[in-house]
């Protein structure tokens, strides 16, 4: 922090104190010099007897008064509860890396049962040399480690049609960033050769629905991870363990789940994931393919309909997430009137490449209403569009690839609504 | 990966398989050709149902096959099991985050159950202002992200009597990485103004053990933060819920779990945990104190005692990690016979301060009994000293501080076993 913001904090807090408008500095002088507060006076339980020994949890759980900060499902959204989705709990995470624990779910057949000795993965269609591997043979090829975000691209889909879903979780929450470590899997396709006639490949999973995507070679051959871990530990049960697919940047769907086979082709097999669904229907009926990239997109997380203000004016932290699927982002800007105005915010750490970057607005609150947005841009000089400008392109027909600028409506009470604004 | 590396891998491998020593193109080529493998020609149980729907894990767990990778305890150790220690599952993870989930704990009197609500900050002795802090003042003021290594003192300190314990998880496994999210204790040291006589702070816990530390003032406003957030979610109870201290770099006795009340001193107060513990016992019988930085170390967790090789001679990844608390890693080499020869590792990513860096060696293994080590280099030019080394300058009286290069003995049938190397 320099010497300048230090000051001009300090002088902004004192102010606020003497102002009596509740802010942190006066708060704790009260507390500090006032009426004595018995939970710093006072011995209370937790120091004078012993707490939990090491043995109470092999594998920990968080603490039951964090029992609100998990995935949550919209019931009305989907009558199958087997081929549905849940939301990651973004509204109440920090940081950028999302727990493995509630870290958002969409399964087409399910989530499957498949033990590591029963894992197959095989590449064939036009290679020189097919080949089928064990995940222990995946294990002996040389890996890599990288943080990448995975965003369904349905996410945002409700919100099409107006402001529908009141919290971040659940209009923003079909996202999560993880540390996976796995094979390139330009280094399996090398394996077994790809002949000069290949320039897809099509993948899919072990589950029923099996999930087909088609991928362009060059993409498969760029970035594409065959992952067998994420954020340290085996991928979880409902995230594809043990081997799923990573596609940095492009749609969730792609990212194969139990991954079981890949086929090189010459090209797209058009399977329903990818005509039926994960297309967008524009005004003339005719449908967007192909739309791969989840664009530069933003959302504030704090404060929101689920992490209302729960103290009075004063120093208040907006903060929120923003990612690329076509880089890094480069700056977020946030405003508090509903896109008239805005301030430009601090990212936590230097985006990177195709992965959540957590900002920051350390601002003061008037204690008035406000209109909450954030914008995102990202290294290709992208700007993050409001939704009038999609609808203006795309029509009002679509479900997917919804990356507009997100309303808060900030009410006095600190409370906050999903609204749209024109 | 480069062509030259591409093709000489390919022909290694090619090479291997003509000569029929288990490489892995020759056992996916002969599944792929030869016998067919049910596991991919028929369909299988789990491609024909229906698996989990998404409301069957709120906050999810690993799969029941992951049921070893948990904080393991050794029993005779310790007597009392408040007062003591687990250890990460090191052995069985990859990348650089350690999720909380299976982080070693290490209790002073027991893992305290202390709420949100009841959560208090002192902050007083020579300060302008002696202040009070609630939880939600400390979300008000502006936050960072950084991923820093929390290593206990005691780490490997038990291989200071020779090679005592069998595992990478029970040798190096108390330490952990994560992503922290906290407010920088600068801040809040600035908010209640540091008298110039203040030149050390006094930081204890809410806990019946306060386990008290001295801090240097320097160090305090440099980047010791009080975090509240570790791998984007609250703390978990056994590392300290609702905020602990985060001391980059220094020892974990000093990263204070439910963080109570920081003094500020004149000096240090020479408190038990800083005497007759966490310091380092000489061959003269008096002792170094202020040891506080933990030095470059780096271990190789597979293959290691609990990960043996399970294939035959072929390709092998040997992997591990390096950390320093005075930097980032800058190297990593690795020895196969007891350090006569070494061969530079290659990192995952750059090495970042005061954090884990996750190095491999894609290498041949020809069958043959190995003496493992690695030997980690930071951006100090320091680099990672041999146990021999240690013991002549420290003597063998040492529990604390022990970064030797460790060494596993993997034998033909590929099992491992913690061994000493003159």
């Amino acid at each position: 922090m320099s010497e300048t913001s230090k000051n001009s904090r300090r002088s902004f807090l004192k102010g606020a104190a003497a102002a009596g408008v509740g802010a942190v500095a006066a708060a704790t002088t009260a507390r500090a010099q006032g009426t004595p507060d018995p939970l710093i006076t006072e011995v209370q339980p937790w120091a004078t007897g012993l707490g939990d020994g090491v043995d109470a949890t092999p594998y920990g759980l968080p603490i039951e008064y964090e029992a609100d900060v998990v995935r949550r499902n919209v019931p009305w959204l989907t009558a199958d509860p087997i081929s549905s989705i849940n939301f990651t709990p973004i509204h109440a995470l920090d940081g950028t890396i999302t727990p493995q624990g509630c870290a958002f779910e969409r399964h087409h057949s399910g989530a499957i049962d498949l033990r590591k000795e029963d894992y197959r993965l095989m590449i064939n269609g036009l290679v020189d040399q097919p080949l089928v591997f064990t995940y222990e043979d995946l294990e002996r090829f040389a890996r890599i480690n990288r943080v990448f975000f995975c965003e369904c691209a349905a996410n945002t889909g409700m919100e099409w049609a107006g402001a529908q879903l009141n919290g971040a979780q659940f209009t923003h929450g079909m996202i999560h960033n993880m540390e996976y470590s796995g094979v390139p899997l330009r280094t399996l396709l090398e394996e077994a050769g790809v002949k000069p006639e290949g320039k897809w490949v099509y993948v899919e999973g072990a589950d029923a629905s099996s999930n087909g995507r088609s991928i362009p070679l060059e993409k498969a051959l760029d970035d594409v991870l065959v992952a067998f871990k994420a954020n340290g530990e085996a991928l979880r049960k409902e995230h594809g363990y043990p081997v799923r697919l990573v596609v940095p940047g492009w749609e969730g769907n792609m990212w194969i789940k139990w991954l079981r086979r890949i086929e090189v082709m010459e090209g797209p097999v058009e399977s329903r994931e990818e005509t039926s669904k994960y297309t967008d229907t524009l005004a003339n009926g005719t449908s967007r393919k192909w739309t791969w990239v989840m664009d530069a997109k933003s959302i504030v997380t704090s404060p929101s309909p689920q992490a209302p203000i729960k103290h009075g004016p004063g120093p208040l932290v907006i903060t929120g997430l923003a990612w690329s699927g076509r880089g890094a982002i480069k700056r977020v800007d946030v405003s508090k009137d509903g896109g008239k105005t805005w301030e430009t915010a601090r990212l936590a750490n230097p985006g990177q490449p195709m992965a959540l970057t957590r900002f920051y607005l350390d601002t003061s609150w008037d204690g008035k209403e406000m209109l909450l947005q954030a914008r995102a841009m990202d290294e290709t000089g992208y700007v993050q569009p409001t939704k009038k400008m999609l609808r203006e392109v795309r029509g009002e027909n679509s479900v997917y690839h919804n990356n507009c600028i997100q309303t808060w409506w900030v009410k006095e009470t600190g409370e906050a609504e999903n609204v749209e604004v024109s």
